[in-house]
């Protein structure tokens, strides 16, 4: 059984966390929204349906329809080996990804502090002490918290990957993307993370999914945006 | 044995929404932090053990230790029948709070649209961007989502009520304490939303536990602000 993926068919976004759950698991999925009539379709399930969701990305797998990006990982994360199945662990992956949660939706309002139904140049002088201060105060208090919690270990949570790495190696990849001269010193400052995205970039189904076109590049429409005004000066 | 609480012990906050599963439950829990030297036993934690949490509240059970609002509810749901233990329904309620949380996110950047460690007098002009957009756009639409939920099922979920109620109950009473003119036609717009808000508040152990001095009053450190300035003129 083929899962669904529904997600905005032209960005990476929240979409792009499920996106590598299901490539480093090797499942068989389809991105809806990318395939002809399919916005019509996830358009239609966010409206109907037992369990419907605020909004995308949701998956469907067989008669289940999950909503929300650490939910469906908690789902992927049971059924494809990419969570430990003992409950201690279990939660404590959970915690890493909801903590990385937040960390996104810090990033969106980065550069949306007033309004997601706004454009960003509606709310750029907003955006730029915004941006400010999640430059200075909070990447280095999220990337200090990961590096401590990662230490010595090879992943995150212990000896073998987990949706939590595959998550972290993203948050890394749009740091760098949208604030390339505050994430200049990142390997230095943040020596184990740097190497965790190595590692994660070096999977042969991580790699083999990176330079394929099912991969779509960041840009100033997804969650990760660089506008320099927004980067450390 | 006694769970741990540790929150903030001034305000009600994210771990109100741990509280109230623990009173429904009629689980026994510590709220160190509100105990004489409880404020030092959780700085500590935050900075030790194997799954230090990146911020409060987090929750002692035995030899666990599990951060993150949403993370804990699915462990308390999970052990003290406050969710459904199939899958498919334990994956919902996960999913609903979930999209609570985002919710209670956006009311804290109501207040603080440009960094939370910054005084509200410090981002006031972009406070009254921020909560004008909040108040027309996002209340309606998250509100109207839980209505639609809702429907005609006594709870979110179903026929038990579930942590994911007891936290919208807390939604609806801290919006309400929040913006009172945006909330003012509340049970005319949200009518199943404002019935569920009064069978919570009815429960035996919920009703208790608000009239006890465990409930601390919704305050301007927390994350529901009245500002009659943010709210709609």
């Amino acid at each position: 059984m083929a899962y669904e993926l529904f997600y905005w068919p032209t960005i990476q976004g929240r979409g792009e966390f499920v996106r590598l759950a299901l490539e480093e698991a090797g499942a068989g999925y389809v991105d809806v929204a990318r395939e002809r009539g399919g916005m019509d379709r996830l358009m239609k399930l966010l409206k109907e349906g037992a369990h419907p969701s605020f909004a995308p990305p949701f998956l469907k797998a067989g008669a289940l329809t999950i909503g929300q990006t650490a939910n469906i990982l908690l789902f992927l994360g049971q059924h494809h080996g990419l969570a430990p199945l003992d409950e201690a662990n279990g939660l404590w992956t959970h915690q890493l990804q909801l903590t990385i949660a937040d960390l996104v939706a810090e990033v969106h309002d980065s550069h949306h502090p007033v309004s997601t139904s706004r454009y960003y140049e509606d709310q750029k002088p907003e955006a730029k002490r915004r941006a400010a201060s999640f430059v200075k105060e909070r990447i280095p208090k999220y990337l200090g918290y990961f590096e401590r919690v990662l230490g010595k270990r090879e992943w995150l949570v212990g000896e073998r990957l987990t949706y939590a790495d595959l998550s972290l190696f993203q948050v890394v990849e749009g740091l760098r993307y949208a604030f390339p001269r505050a994430m200049g010193t990142m390997a230095k400052d943040y020596p184990g993370l740097a190497n965790l995205r190595d590692r994660v970039a070096a999977r042969p189904r991580i790699a083999a999914y990176l330079e394929s076109p099912r991969r779509l590049p960041f840009s100033e429409e997804g969650i990760f945006r660089h506008y320099p005004e927004l980067d450390r000066s």
